[in-house]
């Protein structure tokens, strides 16, 4: 009787065990490879016979300093011959949908519209859109792809009139523009000055006004000997200015953002692939909703990244580029 | 017998407890008001009377947006006629030494110096030599000031070149200068902009290279309705594209630079008042060193926030403005 009832106790233990492994399956193993420090494999056949959309970051992983990747374009061909859908979801708050899709259009890349691409602008312009609706006029630190999303979600971006430094900034009146959000993103031209970042800051101190950053990214190679500021800088410091963090910083990693685009594009995790070249915002974005996930070393991670990067933004796999699927399809 | 030694203990704790207290008493003063939410009283004649240097922050205190605050500078002569000496610290780092000394001179204060004067920009340049003997050539986001500072300490500054965006930046070689430290300060006038402080992010991420801030503040009225950037952000937004955080932040309230100024004029704490009107810079700078310490109400904090600072930002005086000195003379 009682040993009858201990081992019917350890059944039950032990099947419930077995089912949570089940559920959590990838996330156990990759708690195991990252305890015995073993490498991510190489993408397969299986995996790609099992993927039906793939999602590529595109600074490093599509293209580098604007010229393609070689052998990238030929391989997305041979990927969308195969009848996969490719997405293309990029941090760069400088493009519009529209602008991305125009940009990979120029580079070879088959068949790509504005439908196919998502960027942290375009995220911004939706956040705002969901969270706070009844935003009409935004402080807008960013370029052309930012304030052309904005617009196309009703907002008014306000901003560009702003020139040169603090003198300037006061002869035209100060800060008393009537704006009730501020959004903060990558602004690497001419127009990057005291006058407009210190708008963004004197408004984005009022707790009443959302405060949108659209991107973490620190910087990048852009073409530079060394990597220089990306928007994650501005963000940086309106958010030091203001004495306040950005109530969200909506490109990836953010996971609301990866659920958004699982939504526009009624995508299932088991069948869905992020490929991108950074761990802590392609992987872990990518990861955050259980897609798999392929880092490829054409870009700004190595190896060596891979090895010290957090639990969560280890990739499934590592490709040397996505030319490499060309030979898995 | 027994009675008698436990006396003697209890004796010789008291002592003790009586000895460290006295040593500390005005630490103990601070935390007991603190704890029973007392404001701190106003400076009197017997406080003046003791103190034989007064060392005042300017902005807020002596003038603001550029005009002096009424009353001050009578008080200042006032002051000077009873014996006592003045000195003036400042964390904008667009001043020197010599340009904030002929600033108040122009403002009416009387007979003030260079060698009255101490500026962040000062800070940065006597911190690198003192540190940093080694460094030559400093890539520098900031104004005049620092400029002249770096130049009398033997430190050539770069970056004054540098405008524009991206693109100037590619096109005028990127980021190849031969500098051997990064320093960052207040950059307000037209030639902030993203190539000069791209280059200071790519340059300070190379951890052989000495970062110095100038100073830590986030904002100031600047003479617009809202508060606007101070210096700290120009070293927020490096710090975060050089994923690095400054070696240094020179400015008030760290604690290395008050000793400087206690060492360069011989400074004893119980006859020096540090008068400020910020609790997180100014008194939290004084009080590092033990000076009494004075916040006036003409600038940047009010009562509330005195009560909301932190026990090593309290002052142990609050007055209305420095002109309320003259009549404790």
């Amino acid at each position: 009787g009682f040993l009858m009832a201990k081992a019917q106790v350890l059944a039950a233990v032990g099947l419930g065990l077995g089912l949570v492994g089940l559920r959590y399956r990838r996330h156990l193993w990759h708690q195991v490879r990252w305890l015995l420090d073993m490498n991510p494999p190489q993408p397969d056949i299986a995996l790609l016979a099992k993927v039906e959309t793939c999602i590529f970051d595109c600074d490093g992983v599509i293209y580098q300093h604007g010229t393609a990747i070689p052998g990238v374009t030929e391989a997305l061909k041979e990927l969308r011959n195969a009848g996969k859908r490719l997405l293309f979801v990029t941090n760069a708050a400088g493009q519009s949908r529209a602008s991305l899709a125009a940009k990979l259009t120029k580079l070879g890349v088959p068949g790509v519209t504005a439908a196919d691409c998502v960027t942290s602008a375009y995220a911004a312009a939706a956040y705002l859109s969901t969270a706070h609706p009844q935003v009409k006029r935004a402080y807008t630190v960013g370029m052309g792809g930012l304030l052309d999303e904005l617009r196309l979600a009703g907002i008014t971006p306000v901003g560009e009139a702003d020139v040169g430094g603090i003198e300037e900034l006061l002869a035209s009146g100060g800060t008393n523009d009537e704006v009730d959000a501020v959004v903060v993103g990558m602004l690497s031209d001419q127009s990057l000055c005291y006058a407009r970042l210190a708008k963004a800051g004197a408004y984005a101190r009022d707790k009443r006004r959302p405060f949108v950053g659209t991107n973490p990214d620190q910087n990048y190679p852009g073409g530079c000997q060394e990597l220089i500021p990306a928007g994650g800088c501005m963000v940086a410091f309106v958010a030091y200015a203001a004495e306040r963090e950005p109530d969200a910083i909506v490109g990836k990693p953010r996971q609301d953002l990866a659920l958004l685009v699982a939504k526009l594009y009624a995508l299932k995790p088991e069948t869905t692939m992020m490929v991108g070249d950074r761990c802590n915002t392609d992987i872990a974005f990518g990861r955050s909703v259980g897609w798999h996930s392929l880092l490829v070393l054409s870009g700004c991670h190595t190896r060596e990244d891979v090895s010290r990067a957090r639990p969560y933004e280890r990739p499934d796999y590592i490709a040397a580029s996505v030319a490499d699927l060309s030979k898995l399809v």
